[in-house]
Protein backbone atom coordinates (compact mmCIF):
# COMPACT_ATOMS: atom_id res chain seq x y z
CA UNK A 1 0.00 0.00 0.00
CA UNK A 2 3.15 2.08 0.77
CA UNK A 3 4.33 1.59 -2.32
CA UNK A 4 1.38 2.22 -4.18
CA UNK A 5 0.89 5.29 -2.38
CA UNK A 6 4.29 6.43 -3.79
CA UNK A 7 3.52 5.73 -7.47
CA UNK A 8 0.06 7.61 -6.62
CA UNK A 9 2.06 11.13 -5.66
CA UNK A 10 4.80 10.60 -8.01
CA UNK A 11 2.54 10.12 -11.11
CA UNK A 12 -0.21 12.83 -9.84
CA UNK A 13 2.88 15.46 -9.23
CA UNK A 14 3.83 15.54 -12.86
CA UNK A 15 0.70 16.89 -13.87
CA UNK A 16 0.42 19.17 -10.92
CA UNK A 17 1.58 22.66 -9.96
CA UNK A 18 4.10 21.77 -7.03
CA UNK A 19 5.61 18.92 -5.21
CA UNK A 20 3.75 17.18 -3.36
CA UNK A 21 5.91 16.74 -0.52
CA UNK A 22 5.71 19.51 2.78
CA UNK A 23 2.36 20.71 1.34
CA UNK A 24 0.80 19.94 3.85
CA UNK A 25 1.12 19.76 7.84
CA UNK A 26 -1.54 16.90 8.12
CA UNK A 27 -3.17 14.43 5.97
CA UNK A 28 -6.86 16.15 7.00
CA UNK A 29 -5.65 19.44 6.11
CA UNK A 30 -4.56 17.72 2.52
CA UNK A 31 -8.68 16.31 2.29
CA UNK A 32 -9.72 19.66 3.72
CA UNK A 33 -8.02 21.07 0.69
CA UNK A 34 -8.88 19.09 -2.31
CA UNK A 35 -12.27 18.88 -1.32
CA UNK A 36 -12.31 23.06 -0.81
CA UNK A 37 -10.84 22.95 -4.28
CA UNK A 38 -13.31 20.95 -5.47
CA UNK A 39 -16.27 23.16 -4.38
CA UNK A 40 -15.01 26.15 -5.69
CA UNK A 41 -14.16 24.50 -8.99
CA UNK A 42 -17.43 23.56 -9.01
CA UNK A 43 -19.29 26.39 -8.49
CA UNK A 44 -17.52 27.79 -11.03
CA UNK A 45 -18.04 25.31 -13.21
CA UNK A 46 -21.98 25.63 -12.63
CA UNK A 47 -22.09 29.06 -13.24
CA UNK A 48 -20.75 28.34 -17.31
CA UNK A 49 -23.38 25.37 -17.25
CA UNK A 50 -26.30 27.75 -16.01
CA UNK A 51 -25.09 29.37 -19.42
CA UNK A 52 -24.77 26.49 -21.06
CA UNK A 53 -28.10 25.42 -20.65
CA UNK A 54 -29.44 28.38 -21.25
CA UNK A 55 -30.68 29.08 -16.97
CA UNK A 56 -29.19 32.92 -17.13
CA UNK A 57 -27.94 35.07 -20.28
CA UNK A 58 -24.97 34.28 -21.83
CA UNK A 59 -22.48 36.52 -20.93
CA UNK A 60 -18.69 36.23 -22.87
CA UNK A 61 -16.69 37.99 -20.46
CA UNK A 62 -18.25 36.28 -17.25
CA UNK A 63 -18.05 32.88 -19.10
CA UNK A 64 -14.26 33.23 -19.36
CA UNK A 65 -13.78 34.49 -16.32
CA UNK A 66 -14.88 31.60 -14.88
CA UNK A 67 -13.60 29.37 -17.50
CA UNK A 68 -10.01 30.59 -16.64
CA UNK A 69 -10.95 30.19 -12.87
CA UNK A 70 -12.01 26.15 -13.77
CA UNK A 71 -8.96 25.29 -15.07
CA UNK A 72 -6.36 27.06 -12.61
CA UNK A 73 -8.70 25.14 -9.95
CA UNK A 74 -8.92 21.90 -12.04
CA UNK A 75 -4.68 22.16 -11.24
CA UNK A 76 -4.52 21.99 -7.61
CA UNK A 77 -6.35 18.81 -6.24
CA UNK A 78 -4.09 16.10 -7.27
CA UNK A 79 -1.28 16.88 -4.59
CA UNK A 80 -3.94 16.39 -1.99
CA UNK A 81 -3.98 12.56 -2.27
CA UNK A 82 -0.85 11.76 -0.42
CA UNK A 83 -0.52 8.81 2.03
CA UNK A 84 -3.07 8.81 5.17
CA UNK A 85 -5.33 10.99 2.93
CA UNK A 86 -7.64 7.65 2.17
CA UNK A 87 -8.99 8.47 5.79
CA UNK A 88 -11.18 10.91 7.61
CA UNK A 89 -14.03 12.98 6.10
CA UNK A 90 -13.45 11.90 2.66
CA UNK A 91 -15.28 10.30 -0.10
CA UNK A 92 -12.80 9.12 -1.60
CA UNK A 93 -13.00 5.55 -2.79
CA UNK A 94 -10.20 2.77 -2.05
CA UNK A 95 -9.76 2.90 -6.33
CA UNK A 96 -7.98 6.27 -6.40
CA UNK A 97 -4.77 4.51 -4.63
CA UNK A 98 -5.38 1.00 -5.93
CA UNK A 99 -5.97 1.83 -9.50
CA UNK A 100 -3.35 5.08 -9.52
CA UNK A 101 -2.83 5.12 -13.46
CA UNK A 102 -6.76 5.04 -14.03
CA UNK A 103 -7.01 7.91 -11.88
CA UNK A 104 -4.63 9.97 -13.08
CA UNK A 105 -5.89 8.71 -16.16
CA UNK A 106 -9.48 10.60 -15.03
CA UNK A 107 -7.72 13.76 -13.51
CA UNK A 108 -5.83 14.16 -16.75
CA UNK A 109 -8.65 14.05 -19.52
CA UNK A 110 -10.96 16.18 -16.87
CA UNK A 111 -8.27 18.78 -17.01
CA UNK A 112 -8.12 18.57 -20.86
CA UNK A 113 -11.49 18.61 -21.20
CA UNK A 114 -11.89 22.08 -18.90
CA UNK A 115 -8.72 23.33 -20.90
CA UNK A 116 -11.29 23.00 -24.40
CA UNK A 117 -13.96 24.41 -22.36
CA UNK A 118 -12.00 27.47 -21.52
CA UNK A 119 -10.84 27.81 -25.33
CA UNK A 120 -14.47 27.48 -25.97
CA UNK A 121 -15.49 30.16 -23.25
CA UNK A 122 -13.27 32.43 -24.76
CA UNK A 123 -14.58 32.16 -28.14
CA UNK A 124 -17.30 34.12 -27.15
CA UNK A 125 -20.54 32.42 -28.75
CA UNK A 126 -22.62 30.36 -26.81
CA UNK A 127 -22.27 27.72 -29.05
CA UNK A 128 -18.92 26.53 -28.84
CA UNK A 129 -19.81 27.01 -24.54
CA UNK A 130 -22.66 24.31 -25.14
CA UNK A 131 -20.38 21.98 -27.17
CA UNK A 132 -17.33 21.78 -24.99
CA UNK A 133 -19.01 22.20 -21.55
CA UNK A 134 -21.24 18.26 -22.26
CA UNK A 135 -17.70 16.36 -22.67
CA UNK A 136 -15.93 18.58 -19.69
CA UNK A 137 -19.22 17.74 -17.18
CA UNK A 138 -19.04 14.23 -18.57
CA UNK A 139 -15.32 13.99 -17.17
CA UNK A 140 -16.49 14.97 -13.94
CA UNK A 141 -18.63 12.53 -13.38
CA UNK A 142 -16.79 9.37 -14.64
CA UNK A 143 -14.16 10.16 -11.89
CA UNK A 144 -17.22 10.75 -9.40
CA UNK A 145 -18.66 7.32 -10.64
CA UNK A 146 -15.15 5.39 -10.71
CA UNK A 147 -13.37 7.32 -7.38
CA UNK A 148 -16.42 9.08 -5.21
CA UNK A 149 -18.15 7.17 -2.78
CA UNK A 150 -21.84 8.55 -3.20
CA UNK B 1 -31.18 44.12 8.33
CA UNK B 2 -32.77 43.66 4.97
CA UNK B 3 -31.72 47.32 3.48
CA UNK B 4 -28.29 46.68 5.25
CA UNK B 5 -27.87 43.06 3.50
CA UNK B 6 -28.33 45.12 0.14
CA UNK B 7 -25.53 47.61 0.70
CA UNK B 8 -23.36 44.98 1.27
CA UNK B 9 -24.32 43.16 -1.64
CA UNK B 10 -23.93 46.59 -3.90
CA UNK B 11 -20.92 47.10 -2.13
CA UNK B 12 -19.06 43.89 -2.35
CA UNK B 13 -20.16 43.40 -5.73
CA UNK B 14 -18.03 46.53 -7.42
CA UNK B 15 -14.94 44.64 -6.05
CA UNK B 16 -16.01 41.14 -7.20
CA UNK B 17 -16.12 38.91 -10.45
CA UNK B 18 -19.42 38.34 -11.03
CA UNK B 19 -22.72 39.89 -9.99
CA UNK B 20 -24.24 38.75 -6.78
CA UNK B 21 -27.73 37.50 -7.78
CA UNK B 22 -28.48 33.87 -8.72
CA UNK B 23 -24.92 32.46 -8.08
CA UNK B 24 -25.99 30.38 -5.31
CA UNK B 25 -29.20 27.95 -5.04
CA UNK B 26 -28.80 28.41 -0.91
CA UNK B 27 -27.32 29.90 1.65
CA UNK B 28 -25.50 27.31 2.76
CA UNK B 29 -24.28 26.92 -0.65
CA UNK B 30 -22.85 30.12 -0.15
CA UNK B 31 -21.37 29.70 3.50
CA UNK B 32 -19.60 26.52 2.02
CA UNK B 33 -18.26 28.27 -1.24
CA UNK B 34 -16.84 31.22 0.85
CA UNK B 35 -15.43 28.90 3.33
CA UNK B 36 -13.79 26.84 0.61
CA UNK B 37 -11.83 29.48 -1.11
CA UNK B 38 -10.07 30.78 1.89
CA UNK B 39 -9.23 27.56 2.87
CA UNK B 40 -7.69 26.92 -1.03
CA UNK B 41 -6.32 30.93 -0.75
CA UNK B 42 -4.95 30.05 2.79
CA UNK B 43 -2.87 26.95 1.63
CA UNK B 44 -1.18 28.58 -0.97
CA UNK B 45 -0.64 31.87 0.97
CA UNK B 46 1.14 29.30 3.66
CA UNK B 47 3.13 28.21 0.84
CA UNK B 48 4.41 31.84 -0.02
CA UNK B 49 4.43 32.08 4.19
CA UNK B 50 7.10 28.84 4.39
CA UNK B 51 9.28 30.35 1.86
CA UNK B 52 9.07 33.96 3.24
CA UNK B 53 10.34 32.91 6.87
CA UNK B 54 12.65 30.20 5.38
CA UNK B 55 10.90 26.92 6.41
CA UNK B 56 11.04 25.77 2.43
CA UNK B 57 13.72 26.89 -0.05
CA UNK B 58 12.58 29.92 -2.19
CA UNK B 59 11.66 29.16 -5.55
CA UNK B 60 10.78 31.79 -7.61
CA UNK B 61 8.84 30.04 -10.07
CA UNK B 62 6.68 28.42 -7.40
CA UNK B 63 6.67 31.55 -5.61
CA UNK B 64 4.76 33.27 -8.60
CA UNK B 65 2.54 30.51 -8.98
CA UNK B 66 1.13 30.59 -5.60
CA UNK B 67 1.04 34.51 -5.65
CA UNK B 68 -1.11 33.82 -8.43
CA UNK B 69 -3.85 31.76 -7.16
CA UNK B 70 -3.96 33.66 -4.26
CA UNK B 71 -4.65 37.01 -6.28
CA UNK B 72 -7.43 34.56 -8.24
CA UNK B 73 -8.61 33.49 -5.26
CA UNK B 74 -8.79 36.46 -2.60
CA UNK B 75 -11.19 37.71 -5.07
CA UNK B 76 -13.70 35.14 -4.71
CA UNK B 77 -15.83 34.85 -1.54
CA UNK B 78 -17.09 38.62 -1.13
CA UNK B 79 -20.04 37.56 -3.47
CA UNK B 80 -21.22 34.93 -0.91
CA UNK B 81 -22.11 36.93 2.12
CA UNK B 82 -25.65 37.61 1.11
CA UNK B 83 -28.59 37.40 2.56
CA UNK B 84 -29.13 34.04 4.94
CA UNK B 85 -25.25 33.80 4.86
CA UNK B 86 -24.79 34.89 8.45
CA UNK B 87 -26.40 31.47 9.39
CA UNK B 88 -25.01 28.15 9.73
CA UNK B 89 -21.78 26.62 9.86
CA UNK B 90 -19.75 29.88 9.77
CA UNK B 91 -17.64 31.84 12.04
CA UNK B 92 -18.91 34.63 10.52
CA UNK B 93 -19.26 37.34 12.60
CA UNK B 94 -23.17 39.77 12.50
CA UNK B 95 -20.59 42.55 12.60
CA UNK B 96 -19.50 41.65 8.63
CA UNK B 97 -23.45 43.22 8.01
CA UNK B 98 -23.37 45.78 10.95
CA UNK B 99 -20.60 47.18 9.79
CA UNK B 100 -20.78 46.25 5.89
CA UNK B 101 -18.50 49.79 5.13
CA UNK B 102 -15.68 48.35 7.71
CA UNK B 103 -15.68 44.66 6.40
CA UNK B 104 -15.58 45.75 2.47
CA UNK B 105 -12.86 48.38 3.70
CA UNK B 106 -10.77 45.36 5.03
CA UNK B 107 -11.53 43.27 2.26
CA UNK B 108 -10.33 45.90 -0.61
CA UNK B 109 -7.11 45.91 1.98
CA UNK B 110 -6.63 42.08 1.94
CA UNK B 111 -6.98 41.93 -2.03
CA UNK B 112 -4.50 45.31 -2.01
CA UNK B 113 -2.07 43.63 0.16
CA UNK B 114 -2.21 40.38 -2.17
CA UNK B 115 -1.91 42.36 -5.13
CA UNK B 116 1.52 43.84 -4.04
CA UNK B 117 2.51 40.51 -3.05
CA UNK B 118 2.07 39.15 -5.99
CA UNK B 119 4.56 41.85 -7.67
CA UNK B 120 6.78 40.86 -4.94
CA UNK B 121 6.32 37.41 -5.90
CA UNK B 122 7.17 37.95 -9.30
CA UNK B 123 10.37 39.69 -8.58
CA UNK B 124 12.57 37.07 -7.96
CA UNK B 125 14.15 37.75 -4.54
CA UNK B 126 13.04 36.10 -1.45
CA UNK B 127 14.21 39.85 -0.15
CA UNK B 128 11.22 41.10 -1.93
CA UNK B 129 8.38 38.06 -0.84
CA UNK B 130 9.47 38.94 2.60
CA UNK B 131 8.96 42.65 2.53
CA UNK B 132 5.21 41.81 1.10
CA UNK B 133 4.50 39.07 2.87
CA UNK B 134 4.31 40.65 6.28
CA UNK B 135 1.73 43.40 4.99
CA UNK B 136 -0.23 40.63 3.75
CA UNK B 137 -0.79 38.22 6.60
CA UNK B 138 -1.28 41.32 8.51
CA UNK B 139 -4.82 42.53 6.29
CA UNK B 140 -5.48 38.53 6.55
CA UNK B 141 -5.59 38.53 10.56
CA UNK B 142 -7.20 42.10 10.83
CA UNK B 143 -9.94 40.71 9.45
CA UNK B 144 -10.28 37.37 10.80
CA UNK B 145 -9.98 39.59 14.13
CA UNK B 146 -12.50 41.55 13.77
CA UNK B 147 -15.23 39.76 11.48
CA UNK B 148 -14.15 35.82 12.25
CA UNK B 149 -15.13 34.15 15.49
CA UNK B 150 -12.77 32.02 17.70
Amino acid sequence: MKNLMRIVAVCLTTATLVPAHAQFAKPEDAVKYRKASYTVMAAHFGRLGAMANGRVPYDAKLAAENAELVVALAKLPWTAYGEGTDKGETRAKPEIWKEAAKFKEAADKMQAEVGKLNVAAKAGNVDALKAAFGPAAASCKACHDNFRKD
